[in-house]
């Protein structure tokens, strides 16, 4: 978890956000959003929206009203206590890419469908990881399990092979609600899981301005058992939403709003989080760019609207649209994460390993990318100024023309320096490796993979857990 | 230039940075600094310091008297009146790598000396850039010619085949006297020189605390002629500073300080860059690590501190550690690059090209850190929120579950987006281009080289120049 020491940075002047703002009332008072849910409509329309056919429309104090219900930040409960996570404040939380159906094959140099064997590979890379606070959920695609079992599954190898922070299915209500059991058969019983949130899960929009019934049903599931839920746009410039960035954020921010305003509706006080995946799209190709520098200035947006209505916010991570693990592929992800934790965000899915916009995980990218958060860690860190640190009577010491090499001063503090993982500090003069990174990386997984200490698991809890996966094949 | 848009950030608190400020007036009041030159040292005691030897004491005072003496912006004038700069506020100019004894040869991946004729190429590249405004100087020192006529040889290349502002040569009083000829040449005398400065040259300290005759003398020229000046400290922690961030900006900024108040002395309203190209020190190997996010710190706290101070600044670039063009040479030089220009940084020299922290120029680097700066650029510079681009017209117009790709509003701003220059947005079934980013760069660095126009230059002007420079050897 990223704690940052120094401001955030606001990218609108106040005036431009509240337009923004506005634009998003007018847009929920006046077109509405569908939610493709009788259930759903029914609960918005006994709370004060308006219900037309399939589509809601919001009266703007009844969104200012629900809205302020929700938490400024909470707790997420890991089953090790020591690696909960406060999502909210100057807390950036970092999940693994997620969702994407290929896996990088390095070696060949081509990519392929993952499988449940990447997910557990990535699993342990990311329990192993001094910076990924957060595991489960569709880290990678496993396209080798069916379909009922698949989330089962997932939150198995999560559980077994992890002690960390975990996500829930958003499959239907049906898969929210055993991803529910099943953290109940972790954390000793529903009540505690209510009582503690130990799954965030991730409710997309149907952009434009649609929710389709599945994420429905799972967000309904979620916020009655208090389980905090991302609501996320993942809008596309030009196609799904407006080709202007102000335009999409209104977009963005109106079906944010209505699924954040849904979740009070169905339980005041549900933790909740102000998300967006969105994009600018290249339309010459058509094809996302999610590495541009527009979508950073849309997740720093989305950053700030969060603020302004005091909820969590999602977005961002070290996101490229490179089809290759190179220096692109490197710029690109560094620009996203790097702004994208200056500007606030606090949850940041796809943290490691995602290359080709949101399509494809990489091993060599996800050790690289751990990299990269150790070094945006360290920059929103600050270093002490006080009179040790100040360290003029070093100064006085060794005088002008001196070396400060065997001066005590630096005995004494020069352990404080972070140390990289895997990259280069050589000269070209005295190297004895001229790997380029994605080898460097290769490696350490590779020996990250062999070496790996699986945590501790009650073995009854491991039993149980078994019984009730193997029951939804 | 990016004229910058969003509001910079300000690392440190107002009460750490004035602990800074602090110390380092204690320094430059107890321990000095050591001008190695007489006669700068006799104007130092005539202007009210305290001369001990080598060594040159400033009352707190008169170090604050003199600094308040110095422009907070100044405008640096090219021969092509559009491509003048503004150094100061809001603005970051960029020069290229400066200073590198090798160049990288991209297709027999080795490095070599660099020659001339780099020095040629590179400065074609960067007249054909958008974001370069600055040529001139050691962009690569041309190894292959004579000393005493380098600084003339790269002054002509400059002149010759760019029409953008230029860099004067530091290397001795003798050198700067003829750099400034050259230019009086270019710009039609002296005086118009001395009334529109045309020259930007990097005054290093000699750090611990220390000039140089060679620097100092260059100093006085370039100040006596209204000539602006970077002064800048190059200090390694745990060498030449001490180990801790805190400490070697207190004395990178007595050093700075002392040189700006000796220019004022030199000549009152001489315009000046507080600067650094400092770094932390891997004491592992005893290598500079500058694609660190200490040295990143300290740079983003020389910018803070020339604001302290009222001065423009100079720092970062497109920094890294790699010895190859990888995925860290790409994450590493946007870390830099991205955080000086966020944390306010006037000037920056080695915005494209470098490897192997100051050691190596790669034609391919320069390519892709040429579009990492359009990247920057566009990240700093805000989008329109007007009533057009806030688009709830198309957003009704379009309605849930619609596709924008058709409505008029898309087709009216498609255009706003910035297409990269060799950034893929492929996707991997679609590709029809599996090349690294390298390998379009060193493409593209081709195709520069032989279409690149050279801007027209007055045939008097160019034999004169000739003339003059054939008379150094």
């Amino acid at each position: 978890m990223i704690k940052r020491e120094i401001k955030h940075l606001d990218y609108l002047e106040q005036s431009e956000l509240e337009k923004i703002h506005q634009a998003a009332l007018t847009v929920l008072e006046k077109n509405g959003v569908e939610f493709h849910s009788r259930e759903a409509r029914a609960i918005l329309q006994k709370n004060g929206a308006k219900v037309e056919g399939e589509k809601v429309f919001f009266p703007p104090q009844v969104v200012m009203e629900m809205v302020g219900k929700a938490p400024s930040e909470f707790t997420l409960h890991a089953r090790n206590s020591e690696k909960s996570v406060t999502i909210g404040g100057n807390c950036t939380v970092h999940a693994p890419g997620y969702g994407s159906p290929y896996v990088m094959d390095y070696v060949n140099n081509t990519r392929r469908n993952a499988t449940y064997d990447d997910y557990i590979a990535f699993t342990k890379l990311a329990g192993n990881s001094k910076h990924i606070d957060v595991v489960g959920g569709v880290l990678v695609e496993p396209n080798d399990l069916a379909d009922q079992i698949r989330h089962g599954k997932m939150f198995q190898a999560a559980v077994k092979h992890t002690d960390k922070c975990l996500m829930g299915s958003a499959m239907g209500g049906k898969k929210a609600m055993e991803s529910i059991e099943m953290a109940a058969i972790v954390f000793g019983g529903i009540d505690n899981v209510k009582n503690n949130p130990a799954l965030i899960s991730l409710i997309n929009t149907n952009s434009p301005l649609q929710f389709d019934p599945r994420m429905l049903d799972a967000l309904m599931v979620y916020a009655r058992h208090s389980q905090p839920v991302i609501i996320a746009a993942l809008a596309m410039t030009g196609t799904t939403s407006p080709v202007t960035l102000a335009g999409s954020l209104v977009q963005q921010c109106a079906e944010i709003l209505s699924g954040i305003v849904f979740a009070q509706m169905v339980n005041p006080g549900t933790p909740v989080v102000f998300g967006s995946a969105s994009s600018i799209v290249d339309l010459r190709s058509g094809n996302l760019a999610i590495g541009s520098p527009e979508s950073v200035k849309m997740f720093s947006v989305i950053a700030q609207l969060a603020r302004f209505y005091d909820v969590p916010s999602r977005g961002g991570g070290s996101l490229t649209d490179a089809i290759i693990h190179d220096s692109q592929s490197g710029f690109e992800s560094m620009m996203v994460l790097m702004n994208s934790v200056l500007c606030g965000t606090n949850f940041m899915l796809h943290s490691v390993g995602l290359l080709e916009n949101y399509m494809t995980m990489s091993y060599e990218k996800f050790i690289a990318d751990d990299e990269m958060l150790g070094m945006v860690k360290s920059f929103t860190e600050r270093f002490p100024v006080s009179d040790e640190y100040l360290a003029i009577e070093a100064m006085l010491r060794v005088g002008s023309g001196g070396n400060f090499i065997a001066d005590e001063h630096t005995y004494n503090h020069m352990k404080d320096m972070r140390i990289p993982q895997i990259s280069s500090r050589q000269s070209f003069a005295g190297a004895t490796d001229f790997n380029e990174t994605p080898q460097r990386a290769h490696e350490y997984s590779k020996m990250i993979l062999r070496e790996y200490q699986t945590p501790e698991l009650d073995e009854k809890v491991e039993a149980e857990l078994e019984k009730y996966i193997s029951a939804l094949g």
